[in-house]
């Protein structure tokens, strides 16, 4: 995502041709057909589809392109079982037949913003872009030794924010935990909705025992479980479970 | 999303039926093809497109169906010039045609809550919803004064999880925060391939004054921005600013 508007360079005509033709009424039927299925069949899914999704997933676009994130396709069987048991034993899980964690990674910020760094000296990229990642996201996404850099962030936030406009967060941990869930979630819908592409279901639970989910995958405390999903051919008989409830779009979209 | 598996019901074989065939090609068109844009061109995005896209976008699947979201669509021009401020000034805000501010909203639970019940009684849906939404959801997403119910739910799922597997969260208004991030979140990325399908773009913008934000929309501060969304028709020549970077996928998915 654009936090500033560095990310300009003149160069990439390339990449603002060639935008494909696109039926509309395909997506429609996937975004309208899009449930969450409770109960799966046996069938397996093509490795092919599974790959495509994953792959599709990390098509999303994520904060300061740091990339703050991982899947965990969970095919182990020990594993997978344990994962069910940390799903509260749910059907949407134990039906599955495929089990993925999406993780959000804040803990791994610094090893990607040097990834970057590297990246954009190997490819010789613009020097605005070089600049943004050495100077301005070690400067957003550092908290410091106990906090303290956040603090004194928080508080130049607050005075500077009296005279002008100035980006709020993170200025703590718990910020870079929702910086990095906001990522991770997008990328969830694409693989969601890239599964029903492909004539496939899913399931994202978030009433799970996250502490043993990090266990089962051996995560450090800093990693945050964002959903479990499962994954599989929707059951035709008992796979939806009801209408798509959803209260007065009025309620919601506010035209102001 | 399913945090229980209890809105299961036997009666709904229609919505079983009529799965619609798919083309997965014109699906991969769109995932594809978005890119956040920086420029837009003045062309005018069709209303019905509008329309369709905050719609699809409250398609989205949402914890325990609760709705937490709310979508602004800001089109009075003196809000627009302070929000176009707010999100410092980038092109990504100053060149799109329109703006939109997708809003978690955790405080507006109970009224959600409470609108769902009054979905099941009205539609006499079956026992175990009206449960679920009477009981569970009153303990789990309640925090109670200063925290206070909050701070026990934490101390006995330590004990209980010692014991059996458990849900580990929210127990506080920093998880209910993560938590309708996440939702709305998953509605940012419907919209934005929606817009794409109908052959407009985006630009997610999350480096933005929140307080502000907050201020122009007159949102309570309980209210969380996610992110602004600039949209409109992309500028040919700039645009998209640079190939799309992803580190090795290996990085980020593994199989375990």
């Amino acid at each position: 995502m654009s936090s500033n508007n560095i990310i300009q360079s003149s160069q990439n005509k390339k990449h603002n041709n060639h935008l494909p033709k696109i039926n509309y009424k395909e997506f429609e039927k996937v975004i309208k057909s899009r449930r969450s299925i409770r109960f799966f069949t046996k069938e397996v899914i093509p490795k092919i589809v599974i790959k495509n999704s994953l792959n599709n997933a990390l098509l999303a676009p994520n904060s300061s392109n740091l990339q703050v994130w991982e899947i965990y396709w969970v095919k182990n069987l020990n594993k997978k079982k344990k994962l069910i048991e940390a799903c509260l034993s749910q059907p949407a899980a134990s039906t599955a037949k495929e089990l993925f964690v999406f993780v959000a990674r804040p803990d791994n910020w610094k090893r990607n913003n040097k990834l970057m760094l590297d990246h954009i000296k190997k490819n010789n990229l613009n020097s605005k872009l070089f600049n943004y990642y050495s100077k301005i996201t070690k400067i957003v996404y550092s908290q410091g030794f106990l906090n303290l850099f956040g603090y004194i962030k928080k508080i130049l936030v607050i005075i500077i924010g009296l005279f002008r406009v100035i980006p709020r967060e993170p200025t703590s941990f718990s910020d870079m935990k929702i910086w990095s869930q906001k990522s991770i979630a997008l990328a969830c819908q694409n693989f969601m909705l890239s599964m029903r592409a492909y004539g496939y279901d899913t399931c994202p639970m978030e009433g799970m025992d996250s502490l043993k989910v990090k266990k089962i995958l051996n995560l450090p405390s800093r990693a945050q479980i964002s959903m479990v999903i499962g994954a599989g051919r929707r059951d035709k008989k008992k796979g939806v479970t009801g209408d798509q409830i959803r209260f007065d779009n009025n309620l919601f979209i506010k035209i102001v």
